[in-house]
C-alpha cells in the first residue's frame, strides 16, 4: 500500500462521525415509531434509499434499486481489465433493532469511496444493500443476496404471515419482478467484502476493535422431546418418578458441557417447555430446542451425534422416551482465503491483529461466498449486543475499520495491477 | 376383635359392589356433563347429598346439611359414656376428576355402617362427607373439615375469581352462614378415621391393598429465578455466556439428587419456565417452581435449606442472580400414635402388612388431626393415578377395606368398653 495513492489523506475523525451520522439518519425509516423497524420492502425503504442515494450521488456514484429491492451504487474503473469488487451487506432489521446492524457495513461501503474519492481504482466497485437478510417477514432470509447471485427466483411463491407472496411484496413496492433476472450481477466479480458489526462479546473481551472472519459456522437446529409420566408431586416417590424435566435437564448440562470441552463449538437450548407445568405435578413431557454451530461441519455433526447419543441414553435410565426432529441444517461457509489473507494483512499493516475468528451468527457473506471470493471484517460490539434498540458501535472503531479498508482496497488495487 | 359381635357376616363382596356402585351414582352429580366435576356447593351438590340420604336412611342414620355445606350422617350409640367417633372424607372434586378422590372415603364410611347394622357399639359414629377439600373455587382448601373443627370463620370473606365470598357462595346454595357455629362438632370425640385411595404408586408397587399412614407430609413450595443475560446462540461463546437455563438445570437435578439420597424426601420442579424462549437466544432469566415435602419437618427444612445454599453456589459459579420467594409452608401431621397403632392391629389381623407410609398430599385429616386423635388409611390406586378421569379403585381393595374397617370398628368398641 502506497499512501500516496490517495489524492489526499481523509480526515478519518471526521468520516467515523458521518458515517455513524448517516446509520442514525437511516434508523429514521421504520415502520414503527419510536423502534427501529425495517422488513423487506416496506414504505420507509424508499426514504432509506433516497437518503443513500443522495451521499452517493455527492460521490458520483450511479446508484439504482433492482427488482429485489437491493440498493446498488457503481464506482467504475477506467481500467481496460477491471474486474468488479462487491462491497455490501443489508439494509433491513429484525422488530426493534438496533441501528448498525447490516446497515453499518452498507453506509462504511460508501464511507470507503468517500475515503478514495480521486484515487482511480483498477476495479469496479459494486456498493450493494441488500433488501433482506434477516427472514423477518417471510421466514427464509438472504432474499437480497439470492437476487444478486441470481438464485431468488424459488423464493417468489413464499408467503408472509397475510399470505402475500415475495413476488406480490416486490410489486406492492413499486418494483418490476419480471426484470428479477437483471438484479443478478453478471460482471466478472474479484470478490465480496462485507462490514458487519459482530453481535457478540469475543473481540470486546479481546480488547480489539476489529475482526478477520475466517468462515461462518454452519448450523444444525433440532426440536427434542422427553416423555415420561405426570404425576403427582406429593405421592410419588423419587424411586418411582418418570420426570420428564430432570432428564431434559441432564441433558441440557450434557450439551453445555460438550459444547465447553470442544473448542469454537456453541450448543445451546434457547427453548424449554415443561409440561403441564404445574408446581405440584411432576412434568410427563418436556419439549426443548437445541442449536449448535462450528466452523467445522464434521465437528459440529460428530458433536450432535454425540449429543443424540447422550440424549437417548438419558431416556434410557430415567425410563423416558425421546423424539427429536431436525428443523434446520446449514453447512458451514469458509471466507476465501486469498481475500481474507490480503484483508488480514491490510489488518496487521495499520495495527490489528488478525487473529482469525468465526462467525457463530448467518450473514450475506455465507450466499454471495457459494459464487465469488468473500472476506469478512467484524466491529466490535459493545456488551456483544445486537437485535436491541441498545445496539451499538464504538466511534473509535468506524474510524478503524475506515483505515484499514482504505488499505485493503489498495493493497487490492496493487493485487490486481499485478494480474 | 369377636366376630359374635356382627349379627351376621356381611356379604362382602356385595357391599364392595354397591360401594363403588354408590361412588359412580354420585359421579353423575357434575357442573360439567360428560366430567366429574364438583365444586364447593355448587348445584349438583343438592344431588349428591339427597342420594347419600337415601342410603343413610335406609340404615337408620340421621342426617343433615351444616352451614358450611358439609353433608353429615350420625348413629347414636346407647351407652352411657360413648363418645364419638367421625368417619369423613371430602366430596368436592377437582375440576375433571376420577370418582374415588375423597367421596370413595364418604362411601366407606356409609359401607362400614352397613356393614355393622344390628351390631350394638359403645360410641357414636358422626360421618362427614367434607363440602370442600380441594382449594379449586376459593384458592384456599379445608372450608368443610375447617367448619367442623370451628376454624371456617376466617374463610369466610375470601372470594372466588368472580368475586363472591365464601358466605356468598353458602347463602347461594341455599345455607344459613349464621349457623356456620352448629357446623362445629361439639361432642367428646374418641378419634377421626379417613379412609382415602392414596393417589401414589407405592402400594400398587408394593403388591399391597392397604397402607396405614403414619404422617401426612409438610411442604415448602417456592419461586425461584435465576436471571443471567440473554444472548446470541451463534455470536456467545460458551465461556462468556450467562445462560440462565444451564443453571436452572444444574438446580434441577441438586433437587432430584438429594431427594434421591434423603430417605422419604420428595422434590420436585414442576414448572419451568425460560425466557425469552427462543430457540436462538440464550436464556437470560429461569422462573421455577421448587415443590419439597417429607413427613418430618427438620428433614424437609434442612433439605430446603441444603437446596437454596446450593442455588445460590449455582448462581455465583455461573455469574447468574438468584432471588426466591417462599409460597406455601405447611406443617408435617402426624397421624395419632395410639389410634394408628389400633388401625394397624386390625390390618395385621386381616392378614395386611401394617407398614407405615407417609401421605404426600395434604387431606382433612391435617385439620381435623388439629384437635382429635386422628388415623388414616390409604387404598391402592392403580397406576398411581388421581385427579383423572382414568382414576379407579380395585374392588377386592375396597373388600379389604372393608372388612378391616369392620374389624377396626369392633376393636375400637373394645377399646371404649375397657376404658
Amino acid at each position: 500500500m502506497t499512501p500516496s495513492r490517495a489524492a489526499a489523506e481523509p480526515a478519518w475523525a471526521d468520516l467515523a462521525g458521518r458515517t455513524l451520522a448517516c446509520c442514525a439518519d437511516l434508523a429514521a425509516c421504520t415502520e414503527v415509531p419510536g423502534q427501529i423497524t425495517r422488513t423487506f420492502l416496506c414504505a420507509p425503504v424508499h426514504d432509506a434509499h433516497a437518503r443513500l442515494d443522495t451521499w452517493a450521488a455527492a460521490l458520483g456514484l450511479q446508484t439504482r434499486e433492482d427488482a429485489a429491492g437491493n440498493w446498488r451504487a457503481t464506482r467504475r474503473s477506467a481500467h481496460p481489465a477491471a474486474r468488479t469488487l462487491v462491497v455490501g451487506s443489508h439494509l433491513d432489521t429484525v422488530p426493534n433493532a438496533g441501528p448498525y446492524d447490516g446497515v453499518l457495513g452498507v453506509v462504511l461501503g460508501l464511507a470507503l469511496m468517500d475515503a478514495l474519492q480521486g484515487t482511480p481504482l483498477p476495479y469496479h466497485v459494486e456498493l450493494v444493500g441488500f433488501s433482506e437478510e434477516e427472514g423477518v417477514r417471510f421466514g427464509v432470509p438472504f432474499i437480497g443476496s439470492r437476487a444478486l447471485i441470481g438464485t431468488a427466483d424459488e423464493l417468489m411463491g413464499v408467503t408472509d404471515a397475510g399470505g402475500r407472496t415475495v413476488a406480490q411484496a416486490i410489486a406492492d413496492y413499486g418494483l418490476d419482478v419480471n426484470t428479477l433476472a437483471e438484479a443478478e450481477l453478471k460482471e466478472e466479480v474479484l470478490g465480496y467484502l462485507e462490514m458487519h458489526i459482530e453481535q457478540g462479546p469475543v473481540l470486546e473481551a479481546e480488547g480489539r476493535s476489529l475482526g478477520l472472519v475466517e468462515a461462518i459456522a454452519g448450523q444444525s437446529r433440532l426440536n427434542l422431546t422427553f416423555t415420561g409420566k405426570a404425576n403427582h408431586a406429593g405421592t410419588t416417590p423419587m424411586g418411582l418418578r418418570r420426570d420428564a424435566l430432570t432428564g431434559a435437564s441432564a441433558f441440557v448440562l450434557a450439551a453445555e458441557t460438550l459444547a465447553r470441552n470442544t473448542p469454537g463449538l456453541v450448543a445451546t437450548v434457547g427453548s424449554l417447555t415443561a409440561l403441564p407445568g404445574a408446581s405440584n405435578v411432576i412434568p410427563g413431557a418436556v419439549h426443548l430446542t437445541l442449536d449448535i454451530r462450528h466452523a467445522r461441519d464434521e465437528v459440529r455433526l460428530g458433536a450432535l451425534d454425540q449429543l443424540l447419543t447422550r440424549a437417548g441414553q438419558i431416556a434410557e435410565e430415567r425410563g423416558l422416551t425421546l423424539t427429536h426432529e431436525l428443523r434446520m441444517e446449514e453447512h458451514a461457509t469458509p471466507m476465501d482465503p486469498a481475500l481474507t489473507a490480503l484483508l488480514g494483512e491490510a489488518m496487521s499493516a495499520e495495527g490489528h491483529a488478525a487473529t482469525p475468528m468465526v462467525s457463530g451468527a448467518g450473514h450475506d457473506a455465507m450466499l454471495v461466498g457459494q459464487v465469488w471470493p468473500a472476506a469478512m471484517l467484524f466491529l466490535r460490539s459493545p456488551g456483544g449486543l445486537s437485535h436491541h434498540p441498545d445496539e451499538a458501535v464504538l466511534e473509535e472503531d468506524v474510524e478503524a475499520a475506515l483505515r484499514m479498508g482504505t488499505r485493503f482496497l489498495h493493497l487490492l488495487a496493487e493485487r490486481e495491477e499485478a494480474r
